[in-house]
This record gives C-alpha cells, structure tokens and sequence, in this order.
C-alpha cells in the first residue's frame, strides 16, 4: 500500500539571484517532484500539507548572492521557504499529532517535511479567525507591526503619527493600534484605491496616494501642518528624507523596512539628516525576531482587538501555488492590496 | 569725571551672510565704538570685560541667513554672540556684583551690557582651574560631552567607543569619558599632530587620520575588528556612513554634530542606511541645551575628575581680540588642536 503514502509535490524554485526589483520570471513552478508522505522515524519533524503559504518583502533579501545578512540566501533552483500555516499529516515529534494546524517557517510546495519544528508554533483553531491571519494578523507582520509601534516608538495619545505602505500587512495594523492608543494617523500608499480602504475601512484619519506628489516634503507638511511625532518607516529612501524634514522636535522613527530601496543600486540621500540633531529625534531600526517574548501578549491582545471588532484585516488571497511568482513579485510593485497570501489547499 | 566710565570697545563684526565653510574674511575687527562702563539703572543688566570667547562650531549656523532653526541668525554688521568667560565691571542686577566672574552669552567684544543676567553662571574661583575652561571643559562643549556619552550613547563597560573630531573641545572629553566608563575608545582627526595627542596625552587606545585613509569603511573595520558599538558623531556625513557600515547588533550611535556636511550644499548620501535595520542601530540627535537640568551634577563630576587627574583638557589659547575671525574659521579647516578660545585680556 506504499503508493497512499507518495503524492506529487509541486514547489516553487528560485531561478537564479535577483538583482533590483524581483519579477514572477525570478522563480518557476516545478512540476514531477514526489514525496513520501511521511515524517521518517528518527528525524524528529513532522511532514505538513501546507494550506497558506506568505509573501513576505524580506525574503527578496534572501534571492540575492549575499551572504553576511542576518538571514542567509536562497540556493537557484531549490524550492523557496517562507513562513505558511500547514497541517500536520504525519509526525515524527511527540509535540505535533496529525491533524493539528500549524505555521512557522516551511517551504513553496505542496508538502514539506519541517525538521527544525522547535519553530512551528501550534495553532489553537478558532472558527472566529482564518487560519491564513496567522501569517499576517496574527504573524510576522502582525507582530512587527506591534513591537515596532508599542516598543519602538515610544507612543503616546496625541501623537501625530505617519506610517508608509500603510494599507501592507504591516502598515494596515500600526495604523489601527496608533488610532486604539488615542494618535491621529496619516498613511500613504501607492493607488487610489488603497488610499480610500485606508480611511474608509481602516479608521486612519487621513491618507494620501504618494505617487501622486511631486514633492513629498510638502504633502508631508500639508498633512501635518503640526508635523509628524512618529513615523513608522516602511520603505526608506526619499520618503524617509521628507519625513525628516516634517519631525517635530523629540520625534522618533522606528526603521521597519526600506521596500523603496530594493530595486536600487545608488546611494540614498538625505538633504534634512541634520533634523536629527536640531530636532532631537531618534531614529531606531528593529527586527521583529528581537521580540519574540512578546508574542503571547500579542496574541492575546491582538485576538482580543480583533473580536471585539476594534481593528480588521485585509488580506490579498491569491488562489493555487502556481500564482506564488506573481504574487511576490507584487509586492514590489505595489500591486498587493492588504497582506499578500497564497493559498495552495483549503485545507 | 564721566571720562573714566568711557572706554573703547573693540569689536568682531560679521560681514556678510556666510556660504559654505567660514573664512577669516566673512568677520572684521571694528574699531572706533566706545562704552560707557556702567550698568545703567533699571536696566537690570552687568556690564562686564569680556575676558575669554569661546570659538564654536554651531555658530556658523547663525552666519547664514536662515531664521528657521533653533537659534536666530546673527545680523550683518553687528557684533557677533558667543559663549565666554566675563569679569563684572558694573551690575544693576542684584544677583551680581562687581569683581565676579560669570560665564554664558556675551558678546565679540571687549565690554559688553548683558541684559538677559538670567542665562549667566557665577563662576567660582578657584586656582587649580583655569578661568578659559568655562568655556570648555566646564561650559558647553563639556555638558555636550557628558550628557552626550553618559544619555545618549547608553554607555556599557567593554563598549567599542569611536569618537570622530576626537580632539576637538566635545570629543576629547568623551573619548576620556568613555576610557573611565572601561570603554575601548578610538578617535579621529585630521592631523598626525593630532591623532598623537590623542594617543598619548588624551589616553585613547587607538587613534587615525581620516585624511589619510583612502577608504573610511576599510579603516574603521581595521580598527574596530569586532565591530563598533558607540559612534560619538562630530562629523556627519560619509564618516557616518562607514560607522554605520561598521557597527555592531544593537549599537548607538549619538548625533552631536555634522562639521564636514558645512561646506556642503549636496545631499549626503548613504550606502549603509540598511544597516539600520539589520543592525537594529539606533541613531540619536541630541542638542545640550535639552540637558540643563544636568549641570550641577556635570560640574561636580568633570571638576572632581579634573582635580583627581583623571582627565586632561586641551585648550587652543588665541591671544587678543583680533585673532578671532581666523581661530574661528580655523574650526572649519581643522587648524584648531583642542578647544579654541579667544584670550581678550587676562584679568
Ligand atoms: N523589521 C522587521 O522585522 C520587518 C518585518 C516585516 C516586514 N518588514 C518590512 O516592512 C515593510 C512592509 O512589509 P509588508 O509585509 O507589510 O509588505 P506590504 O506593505 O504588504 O507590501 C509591500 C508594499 O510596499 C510598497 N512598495 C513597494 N515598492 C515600493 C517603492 N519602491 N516605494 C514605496 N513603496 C513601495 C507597496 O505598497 P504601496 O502601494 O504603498 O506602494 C507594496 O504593496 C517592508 O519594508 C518589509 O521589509 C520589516
Ligand atoms: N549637539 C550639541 O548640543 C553640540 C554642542 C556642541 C558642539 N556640537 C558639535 O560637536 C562637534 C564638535 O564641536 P567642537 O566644539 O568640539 O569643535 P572642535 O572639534 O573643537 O573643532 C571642530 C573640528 O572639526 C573637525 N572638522 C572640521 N571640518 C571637518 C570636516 N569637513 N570633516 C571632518 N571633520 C572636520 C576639525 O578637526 P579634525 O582635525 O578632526 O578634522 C576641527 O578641529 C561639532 O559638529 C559641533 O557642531 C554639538
């Protein structure tokens, strides 16, 4: 009966290393791998069916030809990994039983086999919360998005507070805490349509399309004639550079990504750095993983915020493994509305 | 007898707005004025000898004809403000009397009526302190260095400490800070006249000529192998960029001042702003006059060290009023060795 026990497994490989902006060519889909679908006694790990798989900006960093990041690179031609919420179909760790739903680090394919499960987190299923938030909401980006606002920006109520890419997976949850802290929020995104679900349908007080702004220094001072306390910084560059220049003395900027810069080679430029010191502001750059003691209070108040209908989520669903290319590649031109998912099963 | 009260006020004069770097010439000894040694009644003012001017670098920003900072501009044709060390000759301010010594603002000349007697420090005398180091060691140059190191730079014993201008009237005393605190300290200047000082008189472990590297990022790796996790920034710039190039997890890097960025009109441009995030640095402006609540506890400690010499202080000593434009614009080409002072007269 060993035929039940093999299923194809389609993956998602790396072509070769990217330079600038990644583009669904970068990776393919790769179609007559099998895999036993067994977790072989002695290995310790468990083999999942991933259901939900995460498109996240960091992992262009990881299809470079760079080795001295804090995270090291993809190999061209091997399946990709990325974090996914999967179920365990065998196991071979007394932790996980078939059957439970988990998410953690695993890779672009149909069915993986995770060793390293000391990084799988279970998930306790809630009819009230889909399963894919757990690579959002209630994921990396959410947890981002919650220590880079509670820890890094030293909020307080009052505070006018800027964050770009808002409507991300990122963005969309700093703007809705700032507004549950008492702030008044402006983001920005890079269509019309993002711009109206930011105010619309994520609360933030004011928002504007940044591509539309041939001076983003000035949309910033038309937006905060106060200036700006707080600037949740997702993408870098010349944003940054307009932010500095629309601080209000002491304001602090927490660094949680420079998106803008990916697709450049050139050096960033700065004409307002000198507002660091005549404006007293703190600009701190943080990683996520550096508060992972903070994850059971942000479960419980992020699922807590979320129930109580005080904060929502909008996610990007994009349907079959075989969109994945497409859908990370999005990410950098902005055509991701909301957190970027793929679903490869339902479950 | 009114002729006694009268006497001629030589005074430094600024020419015109200032582009770029300062030179001697944007300044002018004035001749020709004369005062009345009194404090006139009701004025409520001192009128003081100005004993020694202090020559700082944040001036320059008062040399052009921008009204948006911190600080007013100076006026063309008018005599220039400064910090100095002043003997009072008259005082209608029953806070003072004749024969004290007071630091603060006064102004490039040789007597000077100070109104605004609310800003000014008694100093008291005392014989194993020169009455200059008011305006360095002890005045603001010193306050900057003290809560600059020990509030912003979240100082640790073992810390890898660099200092740039680390000769100069701040970087002198943070690089000796940092060595007391059990840091591992290493400065920069501009001459090997300086970097040897700073080696052997001032008891840094290491010291460079940034003049003389052809490559910043390269000679910061060289002399920080582990990396560094202090920068003290007197400069700004591309020395900032090869810091940040160069620090380690967690690092700080305190914002003081931006010297080389003056002469410039450019951008300045950064290759490693991504070690921000990856690096979780944090990068601070501060100004000193944020920290006055410190002063009291700054005096005791610096004198305390001073007196138990476990800190030297270099002073660059300009003799008479009209060495002034040039030891001013000295601070812009480097010339000054140590803190650069005025001599106006000695008692
Ligand atoms: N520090 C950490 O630990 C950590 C953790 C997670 C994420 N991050 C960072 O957080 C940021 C947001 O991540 P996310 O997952 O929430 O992604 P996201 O915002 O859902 O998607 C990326 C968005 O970035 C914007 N973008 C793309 N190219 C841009 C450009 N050249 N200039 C300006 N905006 C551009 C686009 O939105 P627009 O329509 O607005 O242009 C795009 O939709 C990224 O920089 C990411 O690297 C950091
Ligand atoms: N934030 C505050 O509250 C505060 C208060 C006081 C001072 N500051 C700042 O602290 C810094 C040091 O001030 P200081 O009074 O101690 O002055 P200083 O170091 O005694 O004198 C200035 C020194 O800067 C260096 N320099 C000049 N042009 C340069 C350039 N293009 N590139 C690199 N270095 C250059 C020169 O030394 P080298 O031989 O090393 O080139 C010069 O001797 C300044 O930036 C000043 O504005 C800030």
């Amino acid at each position: 009966m060993e035929i039940d026990l093999v299923a194809e497994n389609k993956q998602i490989v790396l072509k070769s290393y990217v330079n600038g902006s990644p583009v669904e060519t970068d990776m393919e889909l790769k179609l007559g791998n099998r895999v036993k679908l067994e977790a072989p006694k002695g290995s310790k790990g468990v083999l999942v069916k991933n259901l939900y798989l995460s498109c996240d900006p960091y992992m262009r960093g990881r299809m470079q030809d760079f080795h001295a990041s804090y995270i090291p690179p993809f190999t061209p031609g091997s399946v990709i990994e990325g974090f996914g919420v999967s179920k365990v179909v065998d196991s071979d760790d007394p932790n996980f039983k078939k059957g439970e739903f988990v998410t953690g680090l695993t890779n672009w394919e149909e069915y993986t086999l995770i060793l390293k499960t000391g990084q799988l987190r279970k998930i306790q299923q809630d009819d009230a919360i889909p399963l894919s938030y757990h690579v959002g909401l209630l994921g990396m980006p959410g947890i981002t998005a919650y220590a880079g606002f509670y820890e890094v920006c030293a909020p307080k109520k009052g505070d006018y507070v800027y964050v770009s890419a808002a409507s991300g997976a990122v963005g969309q949850l700093v703007g809705q805490l700032a507004k549950l802290h008492g702030c008044y929020v402006v983001g920005s995104a890079g269509t019309s349509h993002k711009v109206h679900l930011i105010k619309n349908k994520l609360g933030f007080d004011e928002a504007f399309n940044y591509k539309e702004e041939l001076d983003l220094e000035a949309a910033l001072a038309r937006y905060f004639p106060q200036g700006i306390d707080i600037y949740f910084d997702n993408v870098g560059g010349s944003m940054l550079d307009a932010a500095l220049a629309n601080m209000r003395v002491h304001g602090r900027v927490a660094v949680c990504g420079m998106v803008s810069q990916n697709s450049r080679t050139d050096k960033q430029s700065f004409s307002h750095m000198f507002s660091v010191i005549s404006k007293r502001i703190t600009i701190k750059g943080f990683l996520q993983s550096d508060f992972t003691e903070l994850y059971p209070r942000f479960l419980e108040d992020i699922t807590g915020f979320y129930k109580q209908g005080k904060i929502v989520y909008i996610e990007n669903m994009n349907d079959g493994l075989e969109t994945a290319p497409a859908a990370f590649a999005a990410l950098f031109s902005g055509k991701n509305v909301g957190k970027q998912v793929i679903r490869v099963a339902s479950e």
